[in-house]
Protein backbone atom coordinates (compact mmCIF):
# COMPACT_ATOMS: atom_id res chain seq x y z
CA UNK A 1 0.00 0.00 0.00
CA UNK A 2 2.45 2.51 -1.23
CA UNK A 3 -0.02 5.29 -1.37
CA UNK A 4 -1.44 4.89 2.46
CA UNK A 5 2.62 5.09 3.17
CA UNK A 6 2.85 8.25 1.39
CA UNK A 7 -0.10 9.94 3.37
CA UNK A 8 1.11 8.77 6.70
CA UNK A 9 4.68 10.59 5.53
CA UNK A 10 2.98 13.11 4.47
CA UNK A 11 1.15 13.99 7.55
CA UNK A 12 4.38 13.55 9.73
CA UNK A 13 5.95 16.07 7.40
CA UNK A 14 3.27 18.79 7.91
CA UNK A 15 3.64 18.05 11.46
CA UNK A 16 6.98 18.31 11.61
CA UNK A 17 6.30 21.74 10.10
CA UNK A 18 3.81 22.46 12.99
CA UNK A 19 6.57 21.78 15.89
CA UNK A 20 8.84 24.10 14.33
CA UNK A 21 6.31 26.79 14.53
CA UNK A 22 5.40 25.78 18.14
CA UNK A 23 8.86 25.79 19.37
CA UNK A 24 9.94 29.08 18.05
CA UNK A 25 7.23 31.82 18.13
CA UNK A 26 4.26 29.55 19.40
CA UNK A 27 0.94 28.41 18.04
CA UNK A 28 -1.60 31.05 19.34
CA UNK A 29 -2.45 32.90 15.79
CA UNK A 30 -0.41 30.45 13.72
CA UNK A 31 -2.89 30.09 10.85
CA UNK A 32 -3.24 26.39 8.87
CA UNK A 33 -1.14 29.05 6.04
CA UNK A 34 1.30 29.40 8.10
CA UNK A 35 1.95 25.73 8.44
CA UNK A 36 1.40 25.05 4.75
CA UNK A 37 4.36 28.10 3.95
CA UNK A 38 6.74 25.83 6.88
CA UNK A 39 5.67 22.54 5.53
CA UNK A 40 7.11 23.87 1.76
CA UNK A 41 3.40 22.97 0.67
CA UNK A 42 0.09 24.63 -0.87
CA UNK A 43 -3.06 25.40 1.65
CA UNK A 44 -5.29 23.14 -0.31
CA UNK A 45 -2.37 20.60 -0.24
CA UNK A 46 -2.30 21.14 3.15
CA UNK A 47 -6.04 20.86 3.87
CA UNK A 48 -6.26 17.66 2.05
CA UNK A 49 -4.56 15.88 5.29
CA UNK A 50 -6.15 18.59 8.60
CA UNK A 51 -9.28 20.41 7.29
CA UNK A 52 -9.03 22.46 10.50
CA UNK A 53 -5.95 23.45 12.97
CA UNK A 54 -7.78 21.65 15.46
CA UNK A 55 -7.66 18.84 13.81
CA UNK A 56 -4.23 19.36 12.84
CA UNK A 57 -2.58 20.05 17.12
CA UNK A 58 -4.68 16.52 17.33
CA UNK A 59 -2.64 14.46 15.03
CA UNK A 60 0.62 16.64 16.60
CA UNK A 61 -0.10 15.20 20.37
CA UNK A 62 -1.07 11.95 19.39
CA UNK A 63 2.28 11.80 17.63
CA UNK A 64 4.16 13.62 20.51
CA UNK A 65 2.46 11.27 23.21
CA UNK A 66 3.35 8.13 21.22
CA UNK A 67 7.32 9.49 20.77
CA UNK A 68 6.75 10.46 24.36
CA UNK A 69 5.90 6.63 25.46
CA UNK A 70 8.83 5.41 23.44
CA UNK A 71 11.29 7.20 25.24
CA UNK A 72 9.89 6.50 28.40
CA UNK A 73 9.86 2.57 27.90
CA UNK A 74 13.41 2.85 26.55
CA UNK A 75 14.17 4.20 29.50
CA UNK A 76 12.45 1.70 31.56
CA UNK A 77 14.05 -1.19 29.76
CA UNK A 78 17.37 0.76 30.41
CA UNK A 79 17.06 0.04 33.71
CA UNK A 80 17.44 -3.98 33.74
CA UNK A 81 15.30 -6.71 33.32
CA UNK A 82 12.85 -6.76 35.93
CA UNK A 83 13.15 -2.50 37.42
CA UNK A 84 11.27 -2.29 40.60
CA UNK A 85 8.42 0.10 40.67
CA UNK A 86 9.77 3.13 41.95
CA UNK A 87 12.55 3.82 39.05
CA UNK A 88 9.59 2.41 36.82
CA UNK A 89 7.46 5.73 38.71
CA UNK A 90 10.40 7.95 38.08
CA UNK A 91 11.36 6.96 34.72
CA UNK A 92 7.45 7.66 33.85
CA UNK A 93 7.33 11.26 35.47
CA UNK A 94 10.77 12.38 34.00
CA UNK A 95 9.86 11.91 30.68
CA UNK A 96 6.36 13.91 31.09
CA UNK A 97 9.16 16.96 31.61
CA UNK A 98 10.49 19.10 29.65
CA UNK A 99 13.95 18.52 30.13
CA UNK A 100 15.33 18.78 26.71
CA UNK A 101 14.88 20.09 23.09
CA UNK A 102 12.67 17.48 21.86
CA UNK A 103 10.10 16.51 25.45
CA UNK A 104 10.55 20.88 25.36
CA UNK A 105 8.49 21.00 21.90
CA UNK A 106 6.45 18.03 22.53
CA UNK A 107 5.75 20.27 26.02
CA UNK A 108 5.02 23.53 23.78
CA UNK A 109 2.51 21.54 21.38
CA UNK A 110 0.48 20.38 24.52
CA UNK A 111 0.29 23.79 25.74
CA UNK A 112 -0.95 25.27 22.92
CA UNK A 113 -3.63 22.24 22.37
CA UNK A 114 -4.34 22.84 26.08
CA UNK A 115 -5.48 26.43 26.01
CA UNK A 116 -7.72 25.39 23.30
CA UNK A 117 -8.81 22.43 24.52
CA UNK A 118 -10.14 23.87 27.65
CA UNK A 119 -12.75 25.92 25.21
CA UNK A 120 -13.64 22.55 23.27
CA UNK A 121 -15.12 19.66 24.77
CA UNK A 122 -14.02 17.55 21.72
CA UNK A 123 -10.15 18.24 22.34
CA UNK A 124 -10.74 18.04 26.34
CA UNK A 125 -12.09 14.84 25.86
CA UNK A 126 -8.82 13.59 23.61
CA UNK A 127 -6.51 15.38 26.39
CA UNK A 128 -8.22 13.67 28.87
CA UNK A 129 -8.84 10.26 27.70
CA UNK A 130 -5.73 9.07 28.38
CA UNK A 131 -4.91 10.80 32.15
CA UNK A 132 -7.36 7.36 33.72
CA UNK A 133 -5.14 4.91 31.94
CA UNK A 134 -1.83 6.70 33.12
CA UNK A 135 -3.20 7.06 36.97
CA UNK A 136 -4.16 3.56 37.25
CA UNK A 137 -0.77 2.76 35.88
CA UNK A 138 1.08 4.74 38.17
CA UNK A 139 -1.15 3.78 40.90
CA UNK A 140 -0.80 -0.07 40.13
CA UNK A 141 3.35 0.49 40.32
CA UNK A 142 2.42 1.98 43.72
CA UNK A 143 0.59 -0.96 45.34
CA UNK A 144 3.69 -3.27 43.99
CA UNK A 145 5.93 -0.96 45.69
CA UNK A 146 3.59 -1.38 49.06
CA UNK A 147 3.89 -4.99 48.08
CA UNK A 148 7.41 -5.16 48.20
CA UNK A 149 7.87 -3.51 51.03
CA UNK A 150 8.54 -0.27 49.60
CA UNK A 151 6.14 2.18 49.94
CA UNK A 152 3.45 2.53 52.96
CA UNK A 153 0.14 0.41 51.60
CA UNK A 154 -1.65 3.60 52.42
CA UNK A 155 0.24 5.44 50.00
CA UNK A 156 -0.74 2.79 47.42
CA UNK A 157 -3.88 4.91 45.96
CA UNK A 158 -5.15 6.59 42.80
CA UNK A 159 -5.38 9.96 44.37
CA UNK A 160 -1.95 9.34 45.47
CA UNK A 161 -0.87 8.52 41.80
CA UNK A 162 -2.93 11.74 40.32
CA UNK A 163 -0.61 13.95 42.96
CA UNK A 164 1.95 12.88 40.98
CA UNK A 165 0.40 13.49 37.25
CA UNK A 166 -0.73 16.94 38.45
CA UNK A 167 2.51 17.99 40.30
CA UNK A 168 4.73 16.80 36.87
CA UNK A 169 2.39 19.34 35.03
CA UNK A 170 3.07 21.75 37.30
CA UNK A 171 6.37 21.55 37.59
CA UNK A 172 6.73 21.60 33.60
CA UNK A 173 4.75 24.88 33.92
CA UNK A 174 7.66 26.15 36.09
CA UNK A 175 10.17 25.28 33.58
CA UNK A 176 8.48 26.57 30.57
CA UNK A 177 8.81 30.44 32.63
CA UNK A 178 12.06 30.02 33.64
CA UNK A 179 10.78 29.83 37.18
CA UNK A 180 13.05 26.61 37.51
CA UNK A 181 16.04 24.85 35.41
CA UNK A 182 14.58 21.32 34.17
CA UNK A 183 17.77 20.01 36.81
CA UNK A 184 15.81 21.34 39.38
CA UNK A 185 12.70 20.39 38.45
CA UNK A 186 13.64 16.95 38.54
CA UNK A 187 15.43 17.54 41.87
CA UNK A 188 11.95 18.94 42.57
CA UNK A 189 10.15 15.69 41.51
CA UNK A 190 12.91 13.75 43.32
CA UNK A 191 12.16 15.48 46.65
CA UNK A 192 8.30 14.81 46.25
CA UNK A 193 9.33 10.33 45.54
CA UNK A 194 11.67 10.60 48.72
CA UNK A 195 8.72 11.90 50.55
CA UNK A 196 6.78 9.16 49.25
CA UNK A 197 8.84 6.61 49.13
CA UNK A 198 11.57 7.35 51.57
CA UNK A 199 15.81 8.61 50.70
CA UNK A 200 16.48 6.38 47.74
CA UNK A 201 18.90 3.78 47.90
CA UNK A 202 22.26 3.88 46.62
CA UNK A 203 22.01 3.72 42.65
CA UNK A 204 18.16 3.60 42.90
CA UNK A 205 17.58 7.20 41.33
CA UNK A 206 20.19 7.10 38.35
CA UNK A 207 18.89 3.56 37.20
CA UNK A 208 16.20 4.73 35.48
CA UNK A 209 17.95 7.14 32.82
CA UNK A 210 18.74 10.19 35.46
CA UNK A 211 19.41 13.66 33.57
CA UNK B 1 -8.20 64.14 39.69
CA UNK B 2 -11.30 63.24 37.85
CA UNK B 3 -10.23 61.82 34.30
CA UNK B 4 -7.59 59.53 35.21
CA UNK B 5 -10.02 57.56 37.40
CA UNK B 6 -12.19 57.33 33.99
CA UNK B 7 -9.22 55.98 32.56
CA UNK B 8 -9.02 53.37 34.98
CA UNK B 9 -12.47 52.64 34.65
CA UNK B 10 -12.70 51.78 31.51
CA UNK B 11 -9.33 50.18 31.79
CA UNK B 12 -11.56 47.95 33.91
CA UNK B 13 -14.41 48.03 31.36
CA UNK B 14 -12.31 47.28 28.88
CA UNK B 15 -10.91 44.07 30.93
CA UNK B 16 -14.14 43.00 31.69
CA UNK B 17 -15.16 42.39 28.04
CA UNK B 18 -11.53 40.45 27.81
CA UNK B 19 -12.91 38.05 30.73
CA UNK B 20 -16.28 37.30 28.87
CA UNK B 21 -14.29 36.31 25.41
CA UNK B 22 -11.88 34.30 28.17
CA UNK B 23 -14.54 32.42 29.60
CA UNK B 24 -16.60 31.40 26.43
CA UNK B 25 -14.44 30.64 23.27
CA UNK B 26 -11.28 31.29 24.63
CA UNK B 27 -8.85 34.45 23.89
CA UNK B 28 -6.85 32.30 21.49
CA UNK B 29 -7.37 33.68 18.08
CA UNK B 30 -9.54 36.88 19.64
CA UNK B 31 -8.20 40.22 18.45
CA UNK B 32 -8.23 43.63 19.83
CA UNK B 33 -10.77 44.44 17.38
CA UNK B 34 -13.22 41.17 18.82
CA UNK B 35 -12.46 42.74 22.29
CA UNK B 36 -13.34 46.07 21.20
CA UNK B 37 -16.66 44.82 19.73
CA UNK B 38 -17.59 42.88 23.00
CA UNK B 39 -16.56 46.05 25.48
CA UNK B 40 -18.90 48.40 23.04
CA UNK B 41 -16.34 50.24 21.83
CA UNK B 42 -14.35 51.41 18.79
CA UNK B 43 -11.03 50.01 17.87
CA UNK B 44 -9.44 52.65 17.92
CA UNK B 45 -10.70 53.66 21.40
CA UNK B 46 -8.84 50.48 22.97
CA UNK B 47 -6.40 51.14 21.57
CA UNK B 48 -5.98 54.42 23.52
CA UNK B 49 -5.42 52.22 26.50
CA UNK B 50 -4.05 49.31 25.03
CA UNK B 51 -1.78 49.25 22.21
CA UNK B 52 -1.27 45.42 22.21
CA UNK B 53 -3.33 42.29 23.01
CA UNK B 54 -0.22 41.23 25.15
CA UNK B 55 -0.64 44.23 26.93
CA UNK B 56 -4.05 43.98 27.43
CA UNK B 57 -3.62 40.44 28.36
CA UNK B 58 -0.91 41.57 31.27
CA UNK B 59 -3.22 44.22 32.57
CA UNK B 60 -5.90 41.53 33.20
CA UNK B 61 -4.00 39.08 34.35
CA UNK B 62 -2.67 41.82 37.38
CA UNK B 63 -6.21 42.89 37.98
CA UNK B 64 -7.20 39.22 38.29
CA UNK B 65 -4.25 38.46 40.57
CA UNK B 66 -5.36 41.45 42.63
CA UNK B 67 -8.89 39.99 42.71
CA UNK B 68 -7.71 36.47 44.01
CA UNK B 69 -4.99 38.09 46.69
CA UNK B 70 -8.03 40.26 47.65
CA UNK B 71 -10.46 36.94 47.89
CA UNK B 72 -7.66 34.83 49.91
CA UNK B 73 -6.74 37.59 52.38
CA UNK B 74 -10.60 38.06 53.01
CA UNK B 75 -10.95 34.23 53.46
CA UNK B 76 -8.01 34.36 56.03
CA UNK B 77 -9.15 37.10 58.07
CA UNK B 78 -12.00 35.00 58.03
CA UNK B 79 -10.56 32.14 59.61
CA UNK B 80 -9.75 34.38 62.82
CA UNK B 81 -7.24 36.78 64.73
CA UNK B 82 -3.94 34.62 64.73
CA UNK B 83 -4.88 31.68 61.92
CA UNK B 84 -1.97 29.19 62.42
CA UNK B 85 0.26 28.47 59.08
CA UNK B 86 -1.58 25.24 57.98
CA UNK B 87 -4.76 27.06 57.45
CA UNK B 88 -3.19 30.62 56.40
CA UNK B 89 -1.66 27.86 53.03
CA UNK B 90 -4.91 25.94 52.64
CA UNK B 91 -6.55 29.38 52.19
CA UNK B 92 -3.88 30.65 49.86
CA UNK B 93 -3.44 27.24 47.50
CA UNK B 94 -7.56 26.62 47.57
CA UNK B 95 -7.88 30.33 46.40
CA UNK B 96 -5.13 29.76 43.62
CA UNK B 97 -7.50 27.08 42.23
CA UNK B 98 -10.45 27.27 39.95
CA UNK B 99 -13.03 26.36 42.46
CA UNK B 100 -15.99 28.25 41.38
CA UNK B 101 -17.07 30.98 38.02
CA UNK B 102 -14.99 33.87 39.36
CA UNK B 103 -11.71 32.09 40.03
CA UNK B 104 -12.07 29.91 37.00
CA UNK B 105 -12.12 32.86 34.66
CA UNK B 106 -8.79 33.57 36.56
CA UNK B 107 -7.48 30.83 35.57
CA UNK B 108 -8.59 30.60 32.19
CA UNK B 109 -6.88 33.83 31.49
CA UNK B 110 -4.28 33.05 33.12
CA UNK B 111 -4.34 29.89 30.79
CA UNK B 112 -4.18 32.16 27.54
CA UNK B 113 -1.80 34.53 28.77
CA UNK B 114 0.50 31.83 29.46
CA UNK B 115 0.21 29.65 26.23
CA UNK B 116 1.61 32.96 24.69
CA UNK B 117 4.11 33.70 27.87
CA UNK B 118 6.35 30.40 26.49
CA UNK B 119 7.12 32.47 23.50
CA UNK B 120 7.53 36.02 24.40
CA UNK B 121 11.06 36.70 27.55
CA UNK B 122 8.53 40.41 28.69
CA UNK B 123 5.24 38.12 29.32
CA UNK B 124 7.32 35.39 30.90
CA UNK B 125 9.06 37.52 33.17
CA UNK B 126 5.71 39.36 34.20
CA UNK B 127 4.16 35.45 34.93
CA UNK B 128 7.10 34.52 36.58
CA UNK B 129 8.02 37.70 38.84
CA UNK B 130 5.06 36.76 41.71
CA UNK B 131 6.60 33.13 42.05
CA UNK B 132 9.06 33.71 43.98
CA UNK B 133 7.58 35.85 46.45
CA UNK B 134 5.20 33.05 46.72
CA UNK B 135 7.18 30.85 47.57
CA UNK B 136 8.81 32.72 49.77
CA UNK B 137 5.83 33.30 51.86
CA UNK B 138 4.45 29.56 51.87
CA UNK B 139 8.31 29.02 53.17
CA UNK B 140 7.72 31.32 56.08
CA UNK B 141 4.61 29.32 56.83
CA UNK B 142 5.99 26.32 56.79
CA UNK B 143 9.04 27.88 58.70
CA UNK B 144 6.43 29.21 61.53
CA UNK B 145 4.65 25.88 61.21
CA UNK B 146 7.75 23.90 62.23
CA UNK B 147 8.36 26.73 65.12
CA UNK B 148 5.36 25.61 66.35
CA UNK B 149 5.96 21.91 66.63
CA UNK B 150 3.29 21.19 63.67
CA UNK B 151 5.62 20.62 60.97
CA UNK B 152 9.14 18.30 60.43
CA UNK B 153 11.16 21.07 60.62
CA UNK B 154 13.01 19.04 57.69
CA UNK B 155 10.06 19.96 55.67
CA UNK B 156 10.02 23.81 56.53
CA UNK B 157 12.03 24.53 53.03
CA UNK B 158 11.37 26.35 49.60
CA UNK B 159 11.50 23.49 47.45
CA UNK B 160 8.66 21.89 49.72
CA UNK B 161 6.69 25.62 49.42
CA UNK B 162 7.65 25.61 45.42
CA UNK B 163 6.07 21.79 45.27
CA UNK B 164 2.60 23.13 46.58
CA UNK B 165 2.72 25.82 44.16
CA UNK B 166 3.45 23.14 40.82
CA UNK B 167 0.68 20.94 42.33
CA UNK B 168 -1.83 23.79 42.70
CA UNK B 169 -1.02 24.14 39.28
CA UNK B 170 -1.40 20.83 37.77
CA UNK B 171 -4.50 20.79 39.94
CA UNK B 172 -6.33 23.10 37.63
CA UNK B 173 -5.20 22.11 34.77
CA UNK B 174 -7.08 18.92 35.25
CA UNK B 175 -9.94 21.15 37.00
CA UNK B 176 -9.94 22.55 33.60
CA UNK B 177 -9.68 19.10 31.37
CA UNK B 178 -12.52 17.56 33.47
CA UNK B 179 -10.34 15.17 34.70
CA UNK B 180 -11.65 16.06 38.31
CA UNK B 181 -14.09 18.12 39.70
CA UNK B 182 -12.95 21.63 42.03
CA UNK B 183 -14.58 19.52 45.67
CA UNK B 184 -12.29 16.43 43.92
CA UNK B 185 -9.24 18.82 43.23
CA UNK B 186 -9.12 20.10 46.77
CA UNK B 187 -9.61 16.41 48.23
CA UNK B 188 -6.21 16.34 46.43
CA UNK B 189 -4.91 19.07 47.58
CA UNK B 190 -6.00 18.17 50.87
CA UNK B 191 -4.16 14.68 51.31
CA UNK B 192 -0.48 16.23 50.04
CA UNK B 193 -1.13 18.41 53.14
CA UNK B 194 -2.54 15.91 55.20
CA UNK B 195 0.66 14.17 53.99
CA UNK B 196 3.11 17.28 54.77
CA UNK B 197 1.66 17.97 58.08
CA UNK B 198 -0.40 14.83 59.32
CA UNK B 199 -3.96 14.64 59.47
CA UNK B 200 -5.59 18.01 60.11
CA UNK B 201 -7.34 18.92 64.01
CA UNK B 202 -10.80 18.39 64.15
CA UNK B 203 -12.44 21.68 62.07
CA UNK B 204 -8.77 22.99 61.24
CA UNK B 205 -9.47 22.38 57.72
CA UNK B 206 -12.69 23.98 57.39
CA UNK B 207 -11.49 27.31 59.34
CA UNK B 208 -10.16 28.89 56.36
CA UNK B 209 -12.99 28.90 54.20
CA UNK B 210 -13.97 25.10 52.91
CA UNK B 211 -15.57 24.93 49.62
Amino acid sequence: MPKKVDHEARRQEISGALWRIASTRGLDGASLRDVAAEAGISLGRLQHYFRTKDEMLAFALRRINQLAGDRIRASIEAAGAEPSPRPVLRACLAGMLPLDAKSRIGTLVGVAYFARAVHDEQLRAEARDGIPVLRAFFADQLRLAAERGELAPSRATEDEAMLLISLVDGLSTYILLDVHGPQQALELLDLHLANLFGPPADGEKGAAGDQ
